[in-house]
Order: structure tokens, then sequence, then C-alpha cells
């Protein structure tokens, strides 16, 4: 990574770590279980038809770890981070964060020719209609899988506008999503992108994502 | 609520307890801090900077925590459960869910004439680009308030269409977000709305909500 692209990064508010990569390695070894952990225990607290003393015993004792990890804490989120090699971690993501239990989290595959997939499984944290994953879900499955393969390349962007149409309800359970670039103008890339289960297609999104100001000096991204 | 409703609701797989609404709240105020202690936790375990020893060890707590409440455990997801007074309760929603730490939890407040809002703080979990909301997450509070909004008086719909305006980053923190119903076409409701932060909007979103087939002969929801 150069100079100017760790700088780059730092004006947008990434930060920068100046610790190599098998640190961050170990870490990742260390906090995905923990994430994991946490996320089951998510699960068992909607599930759950435990008796009163119980939760009451197991709220006591999940406070009592909350206050252990928060001895020693960050003033703020997580963000992102990155080191000299060019490696980005972004743990506290509320879609792909390892640390984070609210994201399942993804794992977002970039193929060839701007392609990107993801397969997950959605359980009873992601629920909206009785045994259906909540409309918002997609969304934020469809909005961060988008922007990444807007991204594919290494050229940065936010969301400008997304649409989704919604086919079918889609269960819980294994689920895919797909995306691609559709095009590119100027600052602008188009992306399509849908959601698929067993029974098929759920939901199609398509998305414009636009380059961000502070990086456009660096991709040469004027308008057309 | 009549047995024509209980029916419909049943059919759609919403649930029915056959219990009184006082045992409803008795529910409530039990699982409602067990909810906030996970909430507390899931935050906890992306900020914190401890060693790897109480690392470990808060994992194998969270992970007794969680086998004890599985010992009584529901086979699947929450649902939408429903008793004769007409009081309805999804708990394991993913934007409203008391007991579910995915869910920051919203809590939507009808107004007069199809307004609808909701103020609520996102912290650490939802965070996507540095310091700022996942964008992602605020597709799922517009699609979570504006579904509740269309189905204000009653009746029942499913998102068909979701357009979502991104006019600016939204930083983590207290937000805002408010719809209103603005035109009804058949089975179609028309829904806009928007999420605002300390320096204005920063998404707008419009939407269509759709009648779900299940209710059509209910709300003589037929094409206009």
């Amino acid at each position: 990574m150069t100079e100017r692209d760790m700088t780059a990064l730092g004006g947008n508010g990434f930060h920068f770590e100046d610790i190599p990569s098998e640190d961050v390695d170990r870490m990742e070894a260390l906090y995905g279980p923990l994430g994991d952990s946490v996320r089951a225990l998510v699960d068992a607290v909607i599930r759950t038809e435990a008796d009163a003393d119980t939760i009451q015993q197991a709220r006591s004792e999940i406070d009592a770890v909350t206050a252990r990890l928060r001895e020693r804490q960050s003033d703020g989120p997580f963000g992102i981070r990155f080191n000299r090699a060019g490696r980005a971690w972004s743990w506290g993501n509320a879609a792909v964060g390892l640390r984070n239990a609210v994201a399942p989290p993804l794992v977002i595959v970039h193929g060839q020719d701007g392609l990107s997939h993801t397969d997950f499984e959605l359980g009873a944290a992601y629920e909206g209609p009785p045994g259906k994953v909540h409309g918002g879900v997609l969304a934020l499955v469809l909005d961060h899988l988008m922007g990444e393969t807007a991204s594919t390349g290494g050229r940065p962007t936010a969301t400008g506008t997304l649409t989704l149409r919604y086919r079918q309800a889609t269960p819980l359970g294994p689920l895919r999503a797909e995306g691609r670039i559709d095009r590119v103008e100027g600052l602008k890339t188009f992306v399509v992108a849908h959601i698929s289960g067993p029974e098929g297609v759920t939901v199609e999104a398509d998305g414009v994502f636009i380059l961000p100001r502070w990086a456009r000096d660096e991709h040469d991204g004027r308008p057309t």
C-alpha cells in the first residue's frame, strides 16, 4: 500500500494500526468464536421457555460478563482498521462484522467480471412475518453485497439509491444472494442483485453507488 | 376479537395463545431486561480490548448461559403470537422484538392521519462506514416503520417495492424516522418516509405495500 493510499483511507475515518497481518489473523481466531457464541445466545434468548428464575440468573451472569469485557474497551464503535500490508478489517460491521452478533455475518465472494455472491443462513433473530425473513434484513444483505460489488477493483463507493422488489416471502434458513455490476457511468456504478431461497428468487434489487467526494481525485471519477 | 379475525390470523401463521394480557405484561417485564442485557453484551464484544484469557473465559460463560436457556426452548423462531383480547406480540422480530438483540428495538408511535414515527438510538452494533450507520440498517428501520404505517387501521400489508435515496451519511447516535400514507389504490398502499439525524434528513424512502392474498376477502381489497 502506498503512502498516498494510506493518507486517503485515514482521511475517510479508516484507522491505521501498525501491526503485522499474522497478529490480525490471531485476533480473528480469538474473536470470531466469541462472536459466534453471542449469536447462539441471541437465538436462545428469543426461543427459550425457561422459568423466571433461570431468566433472572441468566441476565445477571450476562451482565457480569459484559462488565468484565468493558473494563478495557474502545471509546466508540469499531470502525474500519487497516495495516501497512493493505489488510482491512471491520469486525463491528452490521452485515459482515465477525465480532458483531447483529451480523449473520456475511462472507462475500468476489468472482470474475464484477460478479459477487454470498451463501448464508438466517435463523430466528432475522424473522419478520412468521417463519419468514424480515424484509429489512433482506435489504441489509443486498445493500452490503451490492456496495461491495460496486467497489470491486478498489474503487470505493457509497450507496446512492437502492430499489428493492419483493417477489415472494423469503423463508428462514439457507439463502443465497448474487450481485453484478451492470454498468459504470462517471461517478456512478449501477449494480443489480437478487436473493434466492429453495423456491427461487424472492427479492430483486438495483442500486446506484457513487464514488465518494474524498476519493474522486484518486480514481479519476469525474462525470462523463 | 371475533372468531373470524382469529381464524384469519391463524391461517397466516400467527400463533394463538390462550393467556390473559396480564400474563403477557408479566412476561414482557421479565424478558425485556434480558434482551437489553444481551444488547449491552453485543456492544461490549465489539468494543472490548480485554486480553485473550478474559475473552476465552467470557466465551465459556456465555456458552454455559446459552446451554441453560436451551434446556427448554421452542423448536423454531418466535413468530407472531396473539391472545383472545386481540393483543399481539412479536418479541423475536428483527426490528421491534424486545427479546431479539438484533433489534434496537424500535418503538413505533402511530399518530393521526396515517402518520407514524420512531425515535431511536443506534450504537456500535449498527455501524457501516466508520462512525456511520450501515445503509442496510437504515433500510431495515424504514421497511419496518413503513410496513407498520401502511397497516394502520388494521389492514395487513406486505412490502411490495421499496426505494431508498441516501442523501448524506447518517451518524451513529440518536435518530428519528417518520412515515405517512401517501395514498391507497386498491390493493396497494403508498407510503413515504425519511430518517433524520442532527444534520437533517439523511435518507428518503417510498414504498408500495400490498394487501396479502390471505386477507383480501376480509378487507374488500379488490383492485379499483
